[in-house]
């Protein structure tokens, strides 16, 4: 099944510890896209500028990604610059230039109006509604978000929850948005806006996953070289949507592996600048570190052997 | 298979966001020894002041506890003091008053040097080194350290962990005594000294093994309230090296399982102030948890299921 996602395409400008690159390929719908097409067909809703180059568009057709939602608006692409110190945990936006994206208003081309899984990437929450008032009940609806919607537009962003499924946030955000400092009780709260499935991403400590009923708790695979963690969440978001898609198993165990395949996503994309390992990526390799996750958790259930004293 | 443990008995006066007790029992070694008792057969090697009362002695031996290490010298009692804020993997120290610690020198009673199975727990280095000169060759060596002797005894540090077969360290900790900044840089470092496992204590973020040839993720057990931090890390421990003891199984299977039950410990440890929550724990409720763990991270191995596009 395909998947529709609604999002940024960008140029980042990017300082880590290790490097800086400058106007490079970015944005959470590439992020989401490209990741996402390692599972299935994606149709891509954003705009781009003038100076966005024929050398992006031709490698996200290369994966595969349907740009007929792809506009071109008058001015520049989407510009964001961001440092990240030795704590690859959390950027520091330097500069954020909207340029096309300001007066950006999706319209859902009607091909895509029955598209069964549909990513809201982070933009501003009253444009994520504006997408679910134009598209026919997907099976699935996940939606991002970011502390500056958090703060600015609470109540938007609480109706938009309310209509989706799986709500993808980050430790800190969760915090921000429930007021509870800690995240059991964070993420009791989130439920009660009535999202089924809440996952919270922890940036090198992994994933938690909350149900009403359950709690799935994945590690994140822990690398010698963190290059660059821009873009690892929605790298994330696309191999676990990509997946749900792929195999249309949303139970719980199929929702589990699917957090692990974008588990497996995010971790090779931060080992490069951009997108320049996905766009190396071959699917052997997610396969091998799917294994990996898999031996890293592994443990026995509880052991007969143990005499109580 | 039985346990030998030194390190501090001591008073502790904690707050919390939620509380705040004073003179409680508290110290490394009485941490580990209720939680190692829950599996296997405790010895006890530590100082106490003429202070110490009646009480938490019985209660020690009501835990099977061999105090016959415990020695009671002239002055006071051990007595830590802190602080916790909302994030509860910090400790602030307020105060440290060493008192009958500060003259400490461990003695094995002739009855204890042939243990199987030695905890060291966090003390100076020169007496961890007094105390392994002192034993007979157990089969498993762990010990525990801190910031403070790192940065004050290095060398003397460095020495412990050759001779030692597991290091347990928080991964601040793990950064500092390396010199790296990445995590897994840094274990590479710590496995080149020699030790066989390193086990790094993360907080609410769990637990990462490294043995030169693999690494295991095991998660904290998410709890809605978390009431006092003091002591988790010896409690993982004493959760740990008790499991082990118990069965006598040291391959890497065996050290994971230990590590689950560990992490069972430390979890029910942080319930309550002080060790409040051990003395009314059953060990049908550290089964319970056990399968909790297993639930919280089980998800199936590579899928077949998905088709590469």
């Amino acid at each position: 099944m395909s998947i529709l996602v609604v999002g940024s395409v960008a140029f980042d400008s990017v300082e880590t510890p290790f490097g800086r690159v400058d106007n490079v390929l970015g944005g959470s719908a590439t992020y989401f896209s490209t990741s996402a097409s390692f599972f299935t067909d994606v149709n891509l809703v954003a705009v781009v500028g003038e100076d966005f180059p024929q050398d992006h568009i031709d490698f996200l057709k290369s994966r595969n990604i349907d740009l007929r939602g792809l506009t071109r608006g008058q001015g520049k692409t989407f510009h964001w610059k961001g440092r990240y110190g030795y704590d690859l945990n959390e950027a520091q936006t330097l500069e954020t230039h909207l340029n096309v994206f300001e007066t950006f208003s999706p319209r859902i081309p009607d091909e895509y109006a029955g598209a069964d899984f549909l990513f809201l990437a982070n933009i501003d929450p009253e444009l994520q509604m504006e997408v679910l008032d134009q598209v026919h009940r997907p099976r699935i609806v996940a939606c991002d978000t970011m502390n500056f919607w958090i703060s600015s537009k609470p109540e938007a962003l609480k109706k938009v929850i309310e209509r989706v499924d799986i709500f993808i946030i980050n430790e800190g955000e969760a915090r921000q948005l429930s007021g509870e400092a800690n995240l059991v009780k964070a993420a009791r709260k989130l439920l009660g806006y009535g999202v089924k499935t809440l996952i919270v991403k922890r940036g090198e400590y992994g994933v938690l996953m909350f149900t009403p009923t359950s709690i799935f708790s994945a590690p994140a695979y822990p690398l010698e070289e963190v290059f660059d963690p821009t873009g690892a969440g929605d790298t994330f978001a696309g191999g676990f949507m990509g997946y749900l898609a792929n195999t249309g198993d949303s139970s719980e165990e199929g929702i589990r592996q699917a957090i692990i395949f974008g588990s497996v996503m995010a971790s090779f994309n931060v080992e490069d600048f951009s997108l320049n390992r996905l766009k190396s990526l071959e699917y052997r390799e997610i396969e091998d570190r799917y294994r990996s996750f898999k031996a890293m958790t592994h443990f026995q259930g509880l052991p007969l052997a143990v005499t109580e004293l």
